[in-house]
């Protein structure tokens, strides 16, 4: 079946495109000598985490206990939960994963290291743990220096841990499209983590593992001394936040909305079959948040939750019909993709299957 | 078991509130003597619709055919689809449920109509149409006034259709939290609709129904001469939109993400383990967008996919610890059903069961 084949609205992801995307980034990391250890948040699907690991990936990054639970089932078995973990009923998930899998997680409090180590006194095995450092962004994580350093002391001093490096996610950097801008901003990130990393090697602390994230700053901090391990998701598929972060094309975007226009009220006006329960709300109402592919006289205007309203550049001659189908890139598809049951598979505009996105929804 | 004892992010819905507010919107209409067809968008669980017809709604709506079938194969059998259905995949699942149901769809175009006149002449049975109307939000529908009066002409005039009234959706208004202002364009609203009604009647089209929606505009609309059919959604669950628009207030709200709190990064900084990927990001940012239930000391700040993160109030003697658990409102409660497949239900602060969100995702 050819694309236009299908129903909609629909997700469509181009394998070449998603396979020369994959090439890519392990290459990357490899040229760089950094452990990849992709997000597999941002597909949820087992087998393109397979794929990452098949093209290099060392191992997989998850964000919760739900969704490591999926990629285990599958065979995943090198698993970072870049999540602190907490409570009875996921420790005892925890323990039940650590049975089939290498499982890693993060942290930012005591709290936290302590249910940890619990479990590892509990099962003769120590939890390998990260420190989550805050360098910038303002979410989880001590700052850098002294309190992240006071931190890490005192869970390299609980029992059943075994403390393997420090970690962060710069995303305050990835708010920031100018390319100047976000250099000093991840300069600044690398320069926090080893500054930490050496002050708790004067208090006899070896923090082997400088832990990053993210796709659009994925160029920049492989490339910087001392990174060991980067985190990237969203490279797979892009859309357009990495496309304004300089980072993807059109061209290499790997996922498209498949749309439907079902109405034409005005003769600017069109309305496509595909709103916010397709495309999230996130990045909603900036500039090109959405972007029709091929088609640059059509704008997207504000989606509701089943309608994404447009103008269409009439002086450019642009002609739109009831039926006509679109494909849209996405601004965030890792929330995009955690709407659909299912993404449908496609080569060269033909359909070749389906693939169920295993981990969608498991927040918890 | 308490709702203390839930594992989270879990979406909590007290069924003593949740009772309430159907049998206070099903009072509103009968005392208004119009019909309440409910907008089941907010909920997409058949157990809750059943709840609203036995309190005395006529039938429900809902906004893609993949959401009547839900309905439809749990029992419901009056369903406006307030969509335009287009295409043969779809129109072939339309034919299929009118064999099981009424079924009504609104449409704005003589494609779609076409289409639905097609399928009631293959069927020997009329399809029941509404004719959508843009009263000021420019999404879809004609506007008021010549260019619907031309389009219901047509539609009329199309073998295998019934119009049965116009439709409209005043979603520009519920953008509105000033009363006043809001009372000014409903009043235009219905004002636009009775006098487009008018003019068809002086060209021999007589249109029984009036049908409006949403739960801001439900009490002004209800008591309008000339409205026949009201759709309102929201007012089931209730949200911090709601309660800005002053239709509902914390204690009316009847669904809750129940939350806990990973992390404690700084003194004033919080962080829960529900992110945008619990509450979406429609109206985030926004001033109380996401507020906790009982805690004026605590602000919500942003959200990440799998982070809430919000500031304590020092100065009022705030206090929080990691393993708390909290009550968030949401801010648009439809949204945010639609990315969890089951909500736990509870009476007087005790687990009662789980209901599944049926209609979760069903966007074609």
């Amino acid at each position: 079946m050819k694309v236009a084949g299908l129903d909609t609205p629909t997700l469509v992801v181009d394998l070449d495109r998603l396979g020369a995307n994959i090439a890519d980034m392990a290459s990357r990391a490899t040229s760089a000598g950094v452990r990849l250890r992709p997000h597999t948040k941002t597909h949820k699907i087992p087998e393109i985490a397979r794929l990452q690991v098949a093209a290099g990936a060392a191992g997989i990054t998850c964000a919760k206990v739900g969704e490591a639970e999926v990629m285990v089932d599958a065979g995943l078995d090198d698993v970072l939960i870049a999540y602190p973990v907490l409570g009875a009923q996921k420790l005892a998930r925890l323990r039940a994963l650590r049975e089939r899998a290498r499982i890693l997680v993060s942290l930012d409090s005591v709290e936290v290291a302590e249910g940890l180590g619990a479990l590892g006194v509990a099962t003769k095995s120590p939890v390998e743990v990260y420190v989550e450092v805050d360098t910038g962004q303002h979410r989880l994580g001590t700052a850098p220096g002294a309190p992240t350093v006071d931190l890490a002391r005192q869970v390299a001093g609980i029992r059943g841990l075994t403390l393997v490096g420090l970690l962060t996610h710069a995303g305050h950097a990835n708010s920031v499209t100018n390319v100047a801008h976000r250099r000093v901003l991840i300069e600044r990130e690398i320069d926090d983590l080893l500054t930490t990393q050496a002050l708790c090697a004067q208090i006899g602390l070896e923090l082997v593992e400088i832990s990053v994230g993210s796709t659009p700053a994925a160029r920049l901090e492989a490339t910087s001394p001392g990174v060991t391990e980067m985190r990237p998701g969203t490279y797979v598929f892009n859309d357009t936040a990495t496309i304004d972060h300089g980072v993807a094309t059109g061209d290499t975007c790997a996922l498209h909305v498949l749309a439907t226009v079902v109405g034409r009220p005005t003769p600017e006006r069109f309305v496509i079959d595909a709103g916010s329960k397709c495309f999230s709300s996130d990045g909603a109402g900036t500039s090109g948040w959405l972007r029709v592919a091929g088609r640059d006289d059509l704008t997207m205007e504000f989606t509701t939750e089943e309608h994404g309203v447009g103008t269409i550049d009439l002086a450019r001659g642009g002609r739109l019909s009831i039926g006509d189908r679109l494909l849209v890139i996405p601004r965030h598809v890792c929330a995009v993709v955690n709407l659909f049951d299912t993404v449908t598979t496609t080569r060269g505009g033909e359909v070749t299957g389906e693939l169920r996105v295993a981990g969608r929804g498991r927040v918890r």
